[in-house]
């Protein structure tokens, strides 16, 4: 059975303050569609508790930097929205962009501190624009909770600054990775992959594993962490790695002395699909 | 009888929960205390519906670009409390500044477009950090209307312009500006102005309305009218005029040809004060 669908910010609005009446908290499960089992362990999650859960898929036009990524970004409604109902879902609020933005975007919520490494170095404006249609999602569906995945790790970091700084009444709670059995990262993007692609993906996380190990076998050193990743990753030619780093989990800084927790991060290209994978360490 | 004070997030938000349990909507009055008519006015508007009518009291300290006029800023929290109750608010929110940024503010809400002009050209970062804590007031209070003075007509429209863009659920209600008998507008800073000050304050109300008189005898020319206003106050030497503008009234950005209703609007310094005033035409 599929969950209702809402399509309006009234709608949408008026079912879930009925929930609330009934004294059920909300939860919203963000998502940009395309669902697969990453997207999946979210709704699972959200499903543990008693509440209502709203997944919300919307393309959010204004964070693509490349208008080729955006017009890739193709989803199937019918397809989520059974994948919605299979894993439980309450319901699904699918707006068109018009509805999110029916006037040019003319505010917008700027994480300062945290936007600026990794993805943010290569993404200008990417980190603003998933604030900003965040915090709309926020106050259009007023969740108690919300359910980000640990793979986007940058994003989650900025969103669950941007609930501290900004005083929102919602309650972020992480969610681990979830990877193919060759340790793939689960994305919507991997679809695009052709089979040779495909099969050089997984080179990722073993570069981002060989880092990890390398910290764990006590080098302090961030340099020779990134030289243990980077040997892995010279093995599969069609890679190309735009970044790789091992940062403070707090502030996604770059560090050079391994002293405590850190997490290794990367994006690579592999033709024209851009992927990115993170691990903490330890 | 002075109205319950709350001080922490926590507690204002416990307490508005339990208002809205019971079917009452919530209204916001945002203010930075040193309550003076102009308030006064706000909060009757706010009490002519039958909701839970919040007084928030808190000075900003990132909205003020210099220190010495935040430093000015004080309040006294009892008589602002007894100015509440006998207006008939509900309660009152006065969070110390530690409570309302725990850590250094990092997360800005930029409203683009009409935070440039008037005010925005003289006193940069203001309008984003007034923006800011409103939204953090948003989502403390969660009120369903919030009041704001037409005195501040920029902000009022940068508010305006925020709760669209980011479809905060609150109904934003502007209250026509409250003025002394000889015209001076409302504010907290008028209680600065020494004795020859105060008696030349007027004339910018006077000017304005000169503007506003030259352009209701047809004239469709924005630097008349502007010539007009600035013969009033040539007349002034105690006044420098930072700003006098004739602007259109959704975008704020001065217009040349007069061909519809606009504002006009303008910042004034009498020593160490500055004041702003601002009268629709029509």
């Amino acid at each position: 059975m599929t969950p209702p669908l809402f399509d309006t910010v009234a709608e949408v609005r008026r079912r879930v303050d009925l929930e609330r009446r009934r004294d059920r908290k909300i939860a919203l499960v963000p998502t940009m569609g395309a669902l697969h089992a990453g997207h999946g362990a979210l709704i699972d999650r959200a499903r543990r508790e008693p509440d209502c859960v709203v997944v919300s898929i919307f393309v959010n036009p204004i964070q693509f930097d490349r208008r080729t990524d955006y017009e890739a970004y193709t989803i199937n409604l019918e397809e989520d929205l059974e994948f919605c109902g299979a894993r439980g879902a309450d319901l699904v609020f699918a707006p068109s962009t018009e509805e999110m933005y029916p006037r040019p975007p003319g505010t917008f919520v700027e994480v300062t501190g945290l936007s600026e490494h990794l993805c943010g170095r290569f993404r200008p404006g990417h980190f603003r624009a998933v604030a900003t249609v965040v915090a709309k999602l926020f106050h259009i569906v007023a969740p108690d909770r919300a359910y980000f995945g640990e793979k986007d790790a940058q994003q989650l970091a900025i969103i669950q600054k941007m609930v501290a700084d900004l005083t929102f009444p919602v309650e972020i709670i992480p969610v681990p990775t979830v990877r193919e059995a060759d340790g793939l990262a689960l994305s919507s993007r991997n679809r695009r992959l052709n089979p040779e692609e495909r099969r050089a993906a997984p080179a990722l996380y073993r570069a981002l594993r060989a880092a990890s190990d390398c910290i764990a076998r006590r080098s302090a050193l961030a340099a020779e962490a990134k030289q243990a990743a980077l040997q892995v990753l010279a093995q599969e030619p069609r890679i190309r790695v735009e970044y790789l780093e091992v940062v403070d989990p707090g502030s996604l800084a770059p560090v050079e002395r391994i002293e405590g927790p850190v997490r290794i991060a990367a994006a690579a290209w592999l033709g024209e699909t851009r992927l990115i994978d993170n691990v903490p360490c330890p």
